[in-house]
Order: structure tokens, then sequence, then C-alpha cells
């Protein structure tokens, strides 16, 4: 053939029967042996059903039992050993059980494709880390609101902008954002259910020939519900949705905690200074002897990236494949997994932050400045009964008169208000007082102790009805 | 001062006390105009909130309120005129409503601030938005429920890998996408919940500080619940991750078409020609007179990637920023509408596209070939008790045989297959009938017709279910 | 036909000839008109290359030319008219030459498809674009070198990890972004020469079948050089790459960009307060009547994610296209104009603030701390022949020391320090100067005043180099 | 203190003295160890510069080197040991040498910073690995220009919209991929000229204290030039910019590669047929025998999600991070060895591929139709003098007829055509014959084998010019 003797002419890569790069490039083995338990419950459920259907006998299935249990214990104890060829974790396990119980082995891919049994595993294997990331999320939340509990008489600058804006509780800032949680938490559910759906019984594309029990399978394996259409089950078109929304999921709750931690990035800088991290999340300089870096918090506040790129990268590898199973959707797994690893470690590494930073509440309540009150100023004349908009201008004012007389605004006699507005009174005192304005806030949401202490409430009602 | 005088060293571009590219780049009114009705409605509840707690007079609040329905009538009827320093929607209904309504109109900003305008108004616009979509996606699931009922006796080939794999109806197809749409409307919903949450009365940060009933607001206004937290809520926490999720949501659902449209491309290619779009969907060469191009269809394959694209940068614009207000977040509206106006226009077209493109079933039916029924022949010999395994491997020598003769693999001689194994006999020929084949795939899910036939039916039952 | 009739039975969105949607869908008239002048300078090229082939008379070319030159004219004056049916520019264009020339206008496209016609009105435009953002980038980068010149003389505290590491000058600051553009400038001159190539002659894909002398095209349209191959010029390949390039190059000058508006940003809040912005770039509140938000730093640092959002949006359109033109490739569009107009905005609002912010200086240098020269405290240790591991080691005990003792590390005695190593003598006052300090810091690119005016000098003359 | 008892209150995860968690999730050894050789080869030239600035003694010079060459040989006989503590790469080698030669090697840092120290060791590995990258580009292109070279007679039909279009070189096809990987080659050759550049005298932002001649670093590391400013040297500025261009150069080139795979993958179906892969890159499915997967080709596709993925990960990791080091920037160098290590199996993969595949040129032959010579139609009437835009429209009517008829394009008798136009004669029988057809294509990158040859010349010389 022209295009043989070519294949010298041409020059390429000598290729034999096999190409090394591409047996190294196309096997998963090294990321995807994670799922080995997983592998192992999903076989065991299946040789059930085949010998329900009576494609293995009683004592087949018996013997498949006792091989996979056998299988289990070696991945188990850290003793199973990978050999040449294993390309991916199902083959590795079929390869031992055959080598353990002989023939019987070779009935249990029955009716059954790797399309259906991948993404059988992956079900397994992500259902379990979603009930662990709610763990860990679920404690960060407890760690938070407890302290925003402790807490709540704190005071400091609330910012917008980056600008201080208006006084607030310490106690209000950390239950911004472990309201945040909550809601990732909740969708995590919502998405357990997705994951929680049986495809096994599905074949490569066209479904199982055969009389296996769908239903028995669900049971043994604890799925909620079973795959409506065989093509959209094993063409990971179910799998992919639902799979490309942990990416994403796990993106969201990062970038929320990344929120968070570029706040209290600011809040250690020297010039903040309102917190001061443990040690234990705090690193030096290799040059700058009196360096203490807030790397844990960096490091949260980086993993966002990291998991929208892998979200982003699958949902790349995605646009446009055509439906049904194609080696691309190879790139499925060890973007999951990395983002797991990610998630759980910032979730984690966040609680210790959270539970161990120290707040410095005098220079917290030292940065709250009188000027941070002009809306109070405003508020003072609106229940005197100025329009909002010409009490704002006129608060604006009194701004400005203090700016030029380079005071503070809660310096400006009561003449130099009045010339602004004969509606200031003496009375205009009772503005100046940071724990009477945050009281004022009152109203569901607001940052009013009650109305703290309500959110408070709100969230330990809730982490009871979650605590898995 | 020196770092005046330097700005005429410096050479930088003239700037006086304005600068109009600044004044261009912060201005939002292009776009967020289109949601002045949302606007509207908004401040109209406000208002009766503020009447309430006797922030207005029931007089000023009625003048206002016929003042708002005079604006809404402004620009239903394409009327209302946007003026010079109109930089965003919600200042240019204030702008309109002191002209028409004078000094009472200065009260409708009291105790609220552009950051709770802004999410309350973004929340019923998306709410809107949303009912929309959903009935979009409901009308082509139904479309193509309805087709697949319509087309069930028709077979084509199952790709995976785009290689020919098992005879499959091409009804089981049209399913396989239908519920991996059935699914998004299920995510959209989910969505609907977290975006139908009442802000207003959050304030800038720190809530409100008059006696605005928020339960009165949220009534008014048709949301579900209120807001938690007023940091959370304004410093659209909260909306920022519902509204990424919005983002998420387009690109998948879009994802999910590209999928379907890639798949159409290829039938409606020459080679396989299984399809044939109308011309309504269809466009010429401006060179090639022969030519028909599916542009409908890759229209639709190309969105997945705005949609996440528009996802991924509002992603990095959140990235880290610290919690509250920060300018940056105006990025989200051109996002949300883009997205908005293209998942619209891609259902609404796919509508199209699967209501009048016409199948080839002659074509289909004749790409079936022998080899397609392999794993059937392996199924054969498991149904007389040989290992799966085994039977792969037999079948796999007996294509190997058929294309060493160079023949299809049903002409096969029982000879040559009993060579292959003695379990082979004469009633082999039974598993050379495509229409046999498929009518093995009874279990849960697959391609026969019975199941089919169920799988048409829970999704007509789960359209009745989800009509709006 | 039996599909034509289950139209009405799948009930779907009734489809005439002609599909409203999918014609809005199809069009980019909205959008591609901005190269009407592009366009027009490519026909009329293009022309004179026909009549050269003798494919039009001279007669003929002269009408074309005549016609085009007074559509430029309309376009300029604004009252060119578009009608429905004109798709696209292109479209639109000639179908105005028909009307004002008749017959001869049905000549200008022969041997010209539409795909070589669209890439190169957008090289063309791109090349023209690329000019302007040089032009704004000099002027940025001269505005930043002027301002370190003039403002040399200022110390200010260099910050890692966003903690106090080491005195540095506030030159050598503004001077670290400079050099950063002017790399981005650099990157953008290499992309301007893969710009600059000739697409036209090309055809849809297999290149022009006449006599097309397209020497003359590249010289009639100041072409560098011609496309190697009709496929790869007119499918898009080439363009594509260079294309992909324009949106990533934004992405990253803006991602500059937005690290330089994060430090401003920072330097501008309260608790830095480093620097002060003009009026002209900054906003109030609508709530609080005393902020003074940094919105043009926060728009500056928005556009990042917004560019890098089009790019990912592109790329993942372009995943996996087969080669040639595909309608997707219509996405490029719109992506190009959006990332040149905010790259352009960016870059002139980033010289206006720039320009007119103040530092304060006194502000800046009270900033600089004792413990911010730990390191050199090390260094004269190490000039008395310590090694450098254990010189970090007895500067970070004299930290300690003075943090325990609560003063300033400047403050310890010399018995302190003597306590800690035998080597500390009196002379180490000499330490604790910050002018002193910086100083060292004379090896090229470092902060000494010597070595930022060198930084100052190599910029200059790079940007005379560069001037277009 | 109260937030220590505080800590026990609230119920986070004990932590003590350090968190494990915390350590593993600040270390970098797991990865950053692969550049071993380019930490020690830094490390050499620095000693000798320390010596010339008398920093170290010529003796202790030695003995570093001598203890570095030590450690060389161990990281490449593998039994360097890792030990607890060893956080990254740097460290790990300092510590070694400090166990290899004591007192001295705390010498070696001095006014060296682990900032300045990581981001030449980057530099180095990068460098490398594009010289690696360059040449596996450079064997891939040689394979496709020496087939394109080998097979220039073969025809095909060239698509696009994915219909087929115009008869076209089966040359012309590879070539227009092999342009746009010799694009991707310059792409590499300019950002290869960014990358090196020598940052190490930066220290960890000021610059280097000490009389260390960086010129002598320069020459001894074999950089093009020396950094311009410490500040953006060491805090990455200079780097990210680089780097980041590394992780889209990578998705570019991929990107590119993704379409041609795409287009294999088609080619590779049974409906087109074109080509047929070899087995060593082909696979088999688990359930059905008769299936040979394009495995390889869909990798390959795949992979420019996964690059893109890095890239966007990555710059958003970047966006709006303050300037200078911060530990986000951790996350660089996995990206950097993922993408590296992709791009360079994909390269080789697809090298084999190209170098194997056999291509079935009846198949390619008998696939081109007389309706893709609509064109050359349309041209036979320009030549004979009609416009264009008319010619195209008469030979839109032929091509109705033929559909009409149920004929053949080029089975329309001169009757029938000259019905359509009386300039039909009978020397349009010339028109139907395909490789006349495509010998018209003669001028610049056209498909004639003329020009098919001048473009493998091209490429050929371009080659010899670029070898390394």
């Amino acid at each position: 053939m022209a295009s043989t003797e070519g294949s010298k002419l041409w020059g390429g890569r000598f290729v034999g029967d096999t190409d090394p790069i591409m047996e190294k490039f196309n096997a998963s083995i090294a990321y995807d042996q994670r799922m080995w338990d997983a592998d192992i419950r999903g076989s065991k459920a299946y040789v059930k059903a085949l010998e329900r259907a009576k494609l293995v006998s009683t004592d087949e299935m018996e013997q498949i039992l006792h091989g996979m249990a056998q299988i289990s214990d070696e991945w188990s104890r850290g003793v199973f050993v990978i050999k040449p060829g294993d390309e991916d974790i199902h083959t590795a396990n079929e390869r031992r059980l055959k080598e353990l119980i002989g023939a019987p082995a070779g009935k249990l891919h029955t009716g059954r494709s790797r399309n259906d049994q991948v993404v059988t595993d992956m079900r397994l294997w992500l259902r379990s880390a979603i009930s662990t990331l709610t763990d860990n999320a679920l404690q960060l939340i407890t760690t938070m609101v407890e302290r925003a509990a402790a807490e709540i008489e704190v005071l400091f600058p609330g910012y917008t902008h980056m600008q201080r804006a208006q006084p607030i509780r310490w106690s209000h800032w950390i239950l911004s954002h472990a309201v945040a949680l909550s809601r990732d938490v909740e969708r995590l559910q919502e998405l357990k259910k997705r994951v929680n759906v049986l495809p096994l019984g599905s074949g490569a594309i066209a479904g199982t020939p055969f009389d296996i029990d769908r239903e028995l399978l669900q049971r043994e394996l604890g799925f909620d519900s079973i795959s409506l259409n065989s093509m959209d089950a094993t063409g990971q078109r179910d799998f992919v949705g639902m799979y490309s929304e942990f990416l994403f999921w796990a993106s969201l709750c990062l970038t929320h905690l990344s929120k968070m931690a570029e706040d209290l990035i600011l809040y250690s800088t020297k010039e903040f200074s309102f917190i001061t991290l443990s040690d234990a999340y705090s690193t030096g300089s290799s040059l700058m002897p009196q360096k203490k870096n807030a790397d844990s918090l960096e490091l949260i506040r980086s993993k966002a990236g990291r998991a929208f790129g892998r979200c982003a990268g699958f949902m790349m590898t995605l646009k446009s494949l055509p439906s049904t199973y194609n080696k691309d959707l190879q790139e499925d797994k060890e973007a999951m997994f990395d983002c797991y690893d990610n998630v759980q470690a910032v979730l984690q590494v966040t609680t210790g932050v959270m539970s161990t930073l120290k707040i410095n509440q005098t220079v917290m309540e030292a940065a709250l400045s009188p000027d941070m009150l002009a809306t109070d100023l405003a508020y003072y004349l609106v229940r005197k009964g100025v329009p909002f908009r010409e009490a704002h201008g006129l608060s604006g004012k009194a701004v400005f008169t203090a700016e030029s007389k380079n005071i503070a605004l809660n310096q400006l006699t009561v003449e130099d208000l009045t010339a602004i507005s004969p509606l200031f009174g003496s009375d205009v005192s009772s503005v100046w007082d940071y724990r009477s304005s945050v009281e004022q806030y009152s109203a569901p949401g607001g940052t009013a102790k009650s109305s703290v202490a309500a959110q408070v409430e709100h969230l330990r009602n809730w982490l009871k009805k979650h605590a898995q």
C-alpha cells in the first residue's frame, strides 16, 4: 500500500503495533483508581441482577462476590497491584477477578458496557463526595454562626466600594458570608438529587437486552431513581449536565469564599489591623524577617480560579460533541477529583482560620468616624419632614462644611448646622452615637442587635434541619 | 499643589471637571432601560410601604403612584425621553417623576438605596425572563416528544465515537435530548426559587432604619420570601450567586443544544443524508449555486460558547471582589440580557427546526449494517451459556472472518460460524433482523418500542405537570 | 409528505417560508455595519484587480469606483439606509451599488466569495484598531513615565502579600506597571504582523480561478504579505488564530490594568490614604452623603473579566469546529468590537486617572516603619560576615524582642542588639534611614534613585522608538 | 484572650500550632520538584555572582558548587529524599546542601529572595520546554508537508458548513493545517524572547542591595536580557504576562489541532470513509465486537478544552490581584506543567496518526459530484461576459432543473442548458472534469497542482529556517 511505504518517507515518529505515548495518553488508571470502591460496589450489585436473570448461577454469583470482597480488601490495604494493560480501574478489577476466580469472571460484564459501568461508578463516588463536602460546609457555617453569636457586640465600619459606608456589627458581616454558604449547601442538595440516579442497565447506548432488574440495582446501590433513556444515561448526557453542575458549584462556592478571603486579607493589613490570623495560618518570608503573610487566605482566594478553570475546560471539551460516549469525555474525572480536593481543603482551612483569628476590637471601633453617620444626619431631617433627596443634599453640605473647616462632622456646632437648615436643633447630638445608629436598623435583615440575633437563630435552626 | 501642576507636565489627556469618556463608561442607561417596568413596579410597592410607615402622606403616595403610571405609559408607548444626566434607569424614572409631580418625588428614595433598588429590579426582571424561557423550553420539548411518538417505527444507526454502534429508534435519539432538556427546565425552576426573594428594605448595606414593612413589599411584588441579611442582599452576595447560576444555566442548556445541533449537522451532510432541513432554516452561498447550508444549526451550536463566555467573564469579574457593592458589578446586566436573548432565540429556532425537518427513512434504515449486530451475535452465544467475555471474543472472530472474506457479517455461512464456535446453529439467522434486535432492549430506558413509548408517556406527564 | 403533515401534529411554532426569528438570528448587519469603510476599500481594490484581469472593462471599473465613493460618502454622512434583506454590510453595500450604477455592480463579486471578502474587511478594520490602541497605550505609558520622573523623590511602602515589605520609591511602583504595558504594546505589534496579511483572492475555499493579481491587491490595501493557503485563509484558520490572539491580548492587557487598579483602590481607601482621585473619576452615593467612590478604578478592574469572557466564549465556539467556514464563526465580530471598545475606554480613563490623581506624600512616608528595615538589619550582619540564613534569624530575634517590649525596631538599644549578636555595634543606627535604605538597591532594576532614573530613560527611549 | 477561649466555643476544627491540612495546602514540593535541575543551575550561577561580590569566598563557592553537583546527581539518579519540612524544591535543595556542606550553605541565599529564585527557575524550565515543543511541532509539520508532497495527486471534496463545496486536493487540506501550525511555532518563538529574560538579582521586591553582577548571571544562565524593574520581575508582573501567554498558546495550538482532529474523525466515519486510522491509534469496545473507534483523535480534540481551562483558571486567579507576589500565584506551576505535558503528547500522537493513517483514494474521488462544479458552470458564463451575479443565478437554475429531473448536473443536455441561457454551448462539457476544475485555481494559495507544490516548497524552506 502506498501509504504504508509512505509512512517511512514522511519521516514521522516510528510507530509499530502500538505507540507507548498513545497508550499512556489513553489510559486513565493513574487517576480513576480512586473509584475502586465504587467500581466494586457496582459490580457486586450487578452480579446479583445477573443471578436473578439467570445469566450466572448462584454459585457463580457467590464466587464473584467473594472475589470482589477480596479485591476490595487488597485496595483498602494498599496492596492491589496495577499491571501493564490495566488501562482503567474497571479493567484492573475485572482482570484481578479473573486471576482470583477464573472463568466465572468472564460473565460479570454480560449486558453491561463500560459506558454504563463508568457512569455508575462516578455517581456513587460523587454522591459520597457530596456528603463529605456538605459536612465540611456545615462545620464552617456552624463556626461562623457561633462566632457571630459570641461577638455580637462588636461594631466596625461597613464598606461599599472599599470606602467606609456605615457602622455595622462585625457579626452582621460574618453572617452575610454564612448566609451565602447556606445557599451553597442547598444547591449541593439539589444537585445530589440529580446525581443519585441509577444508569446501570443502559448498556453502551441501546439499553440492556437481558432481563436485568433495574429496580433491584437501584435498591442495592441506594439510588433515588432510575435513568429514563439509555442514550441519555450512557452517552453521559445526563451525567454531563449534572457533572458540569458540580464543577460550577465548586467554582461558585469558592468564589464566595474568595470574597470572604479578600475582605479578611484587607482586614489583616497593617493599615486596617482589624484582625490577626493565627500563626498556624500565616507564614514568614525567606528574605524579610518581620513579615507575617496571610498565606492561608491567599490560597483560599486563589482556588476559585482553579475550580472555574476546571469547569471552563470541561464545558469547552463538551461543546458540540456529538451525543453518546466519545473519548473526549475522559477529561471528566480529573476535573471532578481536583475540584473536590480543593473545595474540601478550602472549607477546612477556612474553618480553621475562622476558629482561630483574633479580632482587634479597639481598632475596629476606632475606625468608625462621624462622617459615616452622614446618612443618619439626613434621616434626622427626614424625620422632621424633609424629603429625602433634599435631606441628602443638606447632609452633604454639612459634610462639605466640616471638610472646609477641617473638623469632624460631629464637631460642627448647632449654629453651623442651623445655617444649613433651620430644622437642625440641639437634639442633633443624639445622631453621633454609633450604637444608637446601628440599633435603628432593626427591620428584618438589618444590623441592629435584635435583627442580627434573629439571623443567628434562623441559621441555627437551618443547621439543625440540614445536619446529615 | 505639585500634582495639579504636574498634570500638565505629565501630558495626559486633558481632564476638566468631567471626562466625557468616563461618563459614558460609567453610565448604564443604554442597556438597563430594559428594566423600566420592573423599576416602576418596585417603586410603586415601595411608596406604599413609605405611606404605611408615615414617611409619605396618603396624598403624596397617590401622586407618586399616578406619576409612575404615567411614566410606565410613556415607556410602553416608546415616548419616554432619556436626558443627559440619566445615568441609569433608576435616575431616569425618578427624574421624570419629579418633572411630573414635583416635590413629593423627592421622598420616594427615603430609606432606600440604589443598591437594594437595583437588585429588586433585576430579580423582578429575571423572574419574568425565567417564565418566558420555561415556556419556550416546554414548547420545544412538546414538539420533540410528539415527533418521537409519531415516528416511533423509524430505525437508524446509533453511534458512539461517531462510529455505527447498534440499531436504535430515531425516537430514542430524539427523547435522549428531550430528557436532557427536561432536566434543564427543572434546574431553572430551582433557580427561580432563589431569584424570587425580596431584597428591598436592605438599604445600602446596613438595612433600613425606618419602619418599612418588608412583608407588605413581599406581597405587593409577589416574592416568595424576604432576604435574611442586608449586606448579603444589597452587596449582591445573594444576587450574585443566583445570577451567576443563571448565566451558567444558559451555558449548560445551550451546551445540550450544541450537542443536538452537532448530531443534526452530521445527519444533514451529504454523506449521512438522514435528514433534510426546511428551507426556512437553511441558507445558500454567495459563490456556490448548489450549496444549501444548515446555518440555523450552526448558529445554535455556536451560542453555547457565547453564553459560557458571558458566564466566564462575570465569574472572573466577581473573583476576589470585596463584599458589598463595588462598581465592578455593573457588568452583570449586559451578560444577563445577552444570555436571555440568545437562549430564547435558540429555543425558538430549535423548535422551528425540529418541527419542520424531514427525515429520509429509507436512507436511515439502509445505513443499518449487519456488523452492528455483532453484539447480538455475542449475546446469542451468551444465551447458550458462553461467558460474555468469551462470546465477545468469538463474535469478534466472526467479524474478522467476514472482513477477510470481504462479505457482510450476516453472509457468513453456518459452517463459517461453527468453525468459530460449535454452539452456533442454524437459528443464528434470527440474529440478523434489526427490528428483532431493537425489541430485545425492553428494559426501562431501552430502545424497544414498548420502552420508548413508556418514555413518551413519562414525558407527556411531566409536561402536564410543568405546564405554567 | 409525512413530515409536513407531521409538523402540524407536532405542534411546533408555525413556520412558513421564512421564520422571522431565524432571519434576525442569522443577520449581522446590526453590528457588522461598523466595517463599512473597510468593506468599501476592499471592493475598490478588488475591482482594480478585476479590470486588470479583463473581467470588467475600464469603464465598468470607473463606475464601480465612483459608486463606491458615493456609498462611502453616504455612510460618513450617516445617511446610508439599511433595507430589509441587507443581512450584512457586504450585501448592503453591493445592493446599494446596484441601485446606483445598475448592471456593472453584478460583476464586482466575480471570483470573490463572502468568505474572503469578510476576512479582508476584518483584517483592514483590526489593523486600524490596533493602531489606535497602540496610540492610547503609548499615551498612558508616557503619562506614567513622566509622572514617575517628576515624583522620583517620594518614598512609600512596597508590599508583598498586601503586607508592608520594604521601602521603595513611588516611581518604582509606577514604572513596574509601565514596563508591563510596554510589553503589551510589543505583543500588539507582533500581532499586527499576523493581521496584516492579504486573504482576498482565496475564494470560498479553493482559491480564485481567474487571473486576479494578488500582489496588486496587496499593494492597494497596504498588506505586508499574501496568505499562503486558500482554505487556511478563507476558512478563517489563519484569521481565527490571529483573531483569538487579539481577544486574549485584550484580556491580558486589561488584567495588567486590573492589578494596577486594585493597588490604586487600596491606596485610595481611608485606611491607606496614599492617593486622592480627581472628582472627575469618582462618584457619590445615592444614600450616603459623605461617600466618594473610586468608580473609575472599579470599572477598570472589572473589564478584564469582560474581555476574558469574550475570549473564552470565542475559543469555546471554535473548539472542534470542522475546518473552513461554518456559520458559528459569525460570533467573531461582536467580541472583537466589544474588546476594542473596552480596551480603548480603559486606556483613556486610566490615562485620565493617572494624570489627575493627587498623592499624599506625607501619609505615604509616614507609613514607612522601622520593621520594614529588618532585612537591612540582617544585611548589616551579612556585611560583617554572618551567613545570611543566620543573619535572617538574628534579625527575626530583634523583631521579636521589639514586639515583646512593645517598641519600634529602631528603638532597641545597642545593648538589646548586642544581646542578640555581639557583631551589632553603634553604627547600627545608620540602618534606620529610609532614604539610605532605598539607595542600596542600585543594581539594575532596583529602587535606588539612579536605578529608577535609568528605568525612566530606558522607557523614554522605548517610547521614542515606538511612536507611530 | 476572648478569642482563644472563643475558639473552643465556636466549635471549629481543633487547631494547635500547626494545621496539617494547611501545611499540605501550602506546600508545592509535590509538583515543583520537577524544576530541580533549573533550581540547581540557578543557584550555581548565583554563587558565582556572590563570590565576585565577595559575599562568599572562593573556597565557599567551590563547596557550594560541589554540593550542588552532588544534589543534581541525586535527583538524576532518583535517590534524592524529600523530607518533612521541604515545602518546595528551593527549600529542599538548600536543606540538602546544608546537610552536605554545612555552614557555607547558609550564605547562598544572600540578597536573594524566594521571589526572584522561583521566577528564575520557572523561566529556565519553560525555556527548555519551549525548545522541546518546537521540536515536536516541527516534526509534525514535516510529516504533514511530506505527506502532502507525496499525495498531491489525490482529489476529494472540499467542505464548507460541512457540505460539499468544491473539489480540492487532499494535500491542500493537509497544508491548510500545516500552515496554521507554522504560525503557532512562530508565536512560540516570540514568546521565547519574553521568557528568556533574567529576573535574578531582583530580591523580594526592591532589588538587590549588594554588588551582584547581573550581567554575569545573564551570561551564566544564557538569558537574552535582564529584567528592567525589580517589582515587575519578582512580583511576577512580567512573568505572569509571559506565562499566561504560554497557557494561551497551548490552548490556541490545541484548538487548531482540535479542528484537524474533528475533520479526521468525520473522514473516518463509515459514512465518509475517506481515511482509515492505524490500529495503533484506534481502540475497540468492551461491548461491541465490531467497533473501531478513533480514540486518538478524540483525545486530541478534547485537550483544547483542558488547556484552555488551565488558562482560564489562571487568568481568573490573576484578576485584580494586587501587584507583587501573593501566594495566589502558586497556582502557576501545575497549570504550566499540565499544559506542557498535554501539548507534547498531542503533538506526538498527531504525528503518529498523520504518519500512519491510510487514505481511501477511490472513495475520496467517488465523493466528488457534478453539483460541486456549479460554481465552475457559473464561471463558464462569466467567461462569456455574463456578470457574476447573473451567472450565479443561471447556474442555480441549472442545479434546480437537474434536481427536478432527478439527474446529476452534468447530465443536463445542451438543450436543457440553452433553455436557461443561450450562451451555453457544447463546449460546456469541458466543465465536468474535476482535474481541470482544480487546475483553474492556480493563483497563489489555490488548489491547482502548481500552487500546492509551491506551498510545499514554501513550507520546506520555512522548516529549514526554523530547524533548531
